[in-house]
């Protein structure tokens, strides 16, 4: 599939700052993250490219309107093996029904087999298990968590 | 709780090649590690201990009994929060029913909280569910991969 006509595929930037924190309020609680905050995460994001591959989908105005994370795990298991993580996918509300979800998932599956993951996993809800089903995953486990906050 | 006499949880280190690549065996396909894989992945993960810790158990013979991986992610949600990931337990066969594999979840868990992670996240199969649930950890959603191998 191809995006509509003006969005755009590419790396999160600096300049991203307001509708990229807006765009993660869909997600879940995100809280007060000054431009300094952001300038410091991102600066942290980018020293380590090997690991952190941020990405966001943009609109035709340049401004945020889905975003995606894959963090890349360097393991002992399967040969020094890698594994992509998805986290932190979002889509606006306003721009639901575009497959913006889908082109986020499927694009970022594919920059992690070209830097050579054996596999790719997320966690999500079981209701959105169809949606990723549809994105070539499948269940393969539990997701089990510990909460500090 | 307390591990047996002579046990010690402690960092990963250069000494373990061995009996680390052989415990992981246990968990799943691991493949050839030369000593020079091994040296190239600690020296990897020590030069990322922000992110990467990697701790073992060993026996009083010195050998590693138990190995476990906490993977820290930094966020932007949860106001550019820290979320731990548990990867890569595993257990001597011969040695379990020594809760070696509690002390390893329940510490691994201790060092995320410390470290100012605001939840620990980890995969596992339904049927060790009961297991993490005595560590401490409810299931919160499902895991789904995509492989490439």
């Amino acid at each position: 599939m191809t995006l509509p006509d003006g969005y755009v595929f590419r790396k999160l930037k600096l300049s991203d700052y307001s509708s990229y924190v807006e765009n993660l309020k869909v997600l879940t609680t995100v809280g007060n993250i000054t431009i300094e905050n952001f300038t410091k995460l991102l600066n942290y994001w980018e020293s380590l490219p090997d690991l952190y591959h941020p990405y966001v989908i943009s609109s035709p105005a340049g401004v945020v309107v889905a975003t995606g994370m894959l963090l890349v795990e360097h393991k002992l298991i399967h040969e020094c093996g890698l594994v992509g993580h998805i986290e932190d996918i979002s889509v606006s509300t306003s721009e639901q029904g575009k497959k913006l979800g889908y082109y986020m998932i499927t694009s970022l599956t594919s920059i992690a087999k070209e830097y050579g993951c054996y596999k790719v996993i997320l966690d999500c809800s079981p209701e959105n298990a169809g949606f990723y089903g549809k994105c070539g995953f499948k269940q393969c486990g539990i997701e089990m968590s510990t909460r500090f906050d």
